[in-house]
């Protein structure tokens, strides 16, 4: 599976997808320059009035839910039912569901108006879904974009953690991407772990909201499992990278910030063979 | 009293306080970065529906008047006022007050909806706020964001400066921080003078935005007179040891942004007491 | 024209204009970020309430299409009649024009109430407003924000290309900067090539856009096409020399962005003059 995956970045280089992503404002930069780095060709369209056409065009849509002033609502309602009518491939980020009521209220409507090929959050995220959609009674306490440090994932609470994903892209009929210090990945029949997680990843902004587009773009050129797979291993050894550089250089995160997307424009599947540490837990 | 606001480093990365910022989405990356970087946990939630929820949530809620826009307003007034009710740390930045009717407006709107703890600004901003709480007759002639350049201070109108500004302090009875080549902060009984400013810091955009977020991580955890003098000494010393690694590398303003959050990443209380030029005015 | 071009950076340095910019949130960090660095002053005011004020203080006002959510519009039809009135210079980003029926509208609107100075885009968006002013038949493909693969400017249609800007200039009594591999200067009289593109320029979100800036810069302290040419120049050779550093460094499209404001950060006209490769067409 990691060979299998790995062989997509050459394909996504040469491919260059059209990347819609209606994101939130504060790290939409980031998103932009890293869907460039891996090789994708981003547009960052969130007017009502041109959602449809930028859908039509685009090779994938991505809905990020970091920020939802009124006028960024209606384009991801219309996006959500738009891709689903033109089968474009659909990739959310439910940010901070389960922090505000708000939140809860559009995590559902668009999941139900839509069919969403991979949804990518923290497991506090995930729990929440879990939650919204009556698959666990365990309740989340995350207050802010940050994962609650009750739900950060470890060797000790990997096996629960990983069933509930499981559980929840297996009831949703989607590919839930959780990402952390050991990734999870499961489209509701296998679960695959990623153990290339970078603490200093927590330091930057925008490290989810990236990995979200990056996955977004790995779906306009192959499934939805294998993108969130090699997705999140780019990202992950990435991170890895350039935290190893910003130590040996004794930097901060604004190197690390400035090294991760470096290290994205040069991934390849070389580096992804040499580094991925990618497992199947079932 | 330098040594006291040292302290309060590590206690920030060990209590970690969501940071509530309310914030322009010119600097609105740069900001969450550098919260992050200093050891808090930014929120930048700006939405009017869950505002009072995110302030409840958050250790300190910050508001930076950079963009204006029609929905931005409301949900820093629902602040202003819920920060009040809810006893949370407010901070204001009343960015380019005295430059268009609409600012002037709207940061008396919030000053007087509000118990703020501190007000952060440069020298122009903090004559134009004096000028509309009848404080003082002389009016600032500032254009854009930047201080105008009657207004910069030197060694030899530093000490009307310094006088004014605690007069400001003393009638909102809040804190002021003035940011600058020679930084003052009063809380309307002392004055204090921080001489770490770098020319520098002007050419990079959102220095002034980023201190006011980092200062207001600090209000979450202490007193708004040390919070504002351990924010300004942290910027002013990363910005110091940033333009010092910019000129022997011979680069440029992008590097310095970069090294700068590296510094801020870095900061700690040994840094503090070796390069920290505080001093008591009165 | 290099010499006579080159001499504006120190010009600008000395007058630093206030440069007014409304543009779109993806890329307005980066926007401010360079404007510092060549040696403006930027104000990113784009509320409809203070748009007047901010055009009667402001050396320069810049319009960039980027985003066109519904509160964005109407600033910008604002400052499209103001400079008009107030003989302020006026220059205009159409991004992504032909590619959705919201893009030409408004792009004709805009030109039409205004007396526009420069247009910058790339050569499919130029091509979209000759179309939507009846200059030519040909139809542009773009589907995104990038320039359409067919519309890249190469040696073999750089003839062709460069009459369409002329023509487009001349109808519309404007200057015309077109960015690519070579990009394309004409008043209507005259046709400038400036050959020092990058290819990498592309693979970091904003370059158009910053680009766009830069001229705006100029336009407060030149003519409008002095200030394209000097412009493009400016952040070309920019470009080059980044692309330098991050190959010897062995580095990526981060640092590359990084690099990018250290070298306009350090432009002057000794730069320009040994580097630049303008050369005069008609």
């Amino acid at each position: 599976m990691l060979e299998q995956c790995s062989k997509n970045i050459e394909k996504l280089r040469n491919k260059c997808p059209l990347t819609h992503c209606i994101t939130n404002y504060v790290t939409i930069n980031d998103c932009a320059n890293v869907v460039l780095a891996i090789g994708g060709s981003p547009a960052m369209a969130n007017e009502a009035p041109e959602i449809e056409e930028f859908v039509e065009a685009a090779g994938v849509t991505i809905i990020n839910m970091g920020t939802l002033l009124e006028d960024q609502i209606e384009p991801m309602q219309i996006a959500a039912c738009h891709t689903k009518k033109t089968n474009t491939p659909l990739v959310l980020d439910p940010v901070a569901v389960g922090v505000s009521k708000l939140r809860n209220d559009i995590t559902i409507d668009l999941i139900n108006k839509s069919s969403v090929d991979v949804i990518r959050g923290n497991m506090s995220e995930i729990k929440a879904i879990a939650n919204l959609f009556n698959i666990t009674d365990e309740k989340s306490v995350a207050k802010g974009v940050d994962v609650s440090s009750d739900d950060i994932i470890t060797k000790d609470n990997i096996k629960s953690n990983a069933s509930l994903v499981k559980a929840v892209a297996d009831k949703l009929n989607t590919t839930i991407a959780v990402s952390g210090a050991i990734d999870i990945i499961s489209d509701g029949v296998s679960i695959y772990l990623i153990d290339n997680g970078e603490e200093v990843m927590s330091k930057i902004t925008g490290s989810g909201c990236m990995l979200t587009c990056v996955i977004g773009s790995f779906c306009a050129i192959t499934s939805p499992l294998e993108a969130a797979i090699i997705g999140s291993l780019s990202m992950a050894i990435s991170g890895e990278l350039a935290r190893r550089k910003m130590e040996i250089n004794n930097e901060g995160s604004g190197s690390f910030r400035t090294y991760l997307i470096d290290m994205m424009y040069n991934m390849n599947d070389e580096t992804i063979m040499k580094y991925g540490k990618l497992y199947k837990l079932e």
